[in-house]
């Protein structure tokens, strides 16, 4: 069973109110460092099987037609999900 | 000009309305490889200078305080955005 991460974010010209909330909430609670805030989805898709190359296009698909409006928001990410675990290991490793 | 990314998803026990919505409405689009969705929140927080592993630090505390409810929610990924996209390009190489 695969599964395919898909993540979508407000283009960087759009008003982003959720992450303006976010980004003034943060100092209040005693979180100085941050000066901007952006609030996107993440999808995770199941498939049965494994996941294909041809399965990867048919999410990228499915990302800039029914996940994502196109007018507003950016398909930042399409990947197999167990690829993107392992990487997270990396880039926690690398920090 | 650093950037942290912080993913958020309901954890496996909790309904996922949104989820199902989206799970219910790719079949008539005509993608049919999918038995599951669900939909969390991505963010991404900026930072003024590079992302130490103290930035990463209370990028986890403000994940875990402020950007999800851990009652219902999990964090599951807080990591550098720059090594996150390098990693982007590995997974979609592997598949």
């Amino acid at each position: 069973m695969g599964r395919v991460v898909v993540e979508v974010m407000p283009k960087p010209e759009i008003l982003d109110p959720q992450g303006k909330a976010v980004v003034g909430a943060l100092p209040r609670l005693g979180f100085t460092q941050f000066t901007s805030v952006r609030q996107g989805k993440r999808f995770e898709l199941e498939v049965d099987g494994e996941v294909t190359p041809e399965v990867l296009a048919a999410a990228e698909q499915a990302a800039v037609t029914l996940l994502s409006n196109p007018v507003i928001e950016d398909v930042v990410r399409v990947a197999d999900i167990e690829a993107d675990a392992a990487a997270t290991v990396t880039s926690q490793g690398l920090a």
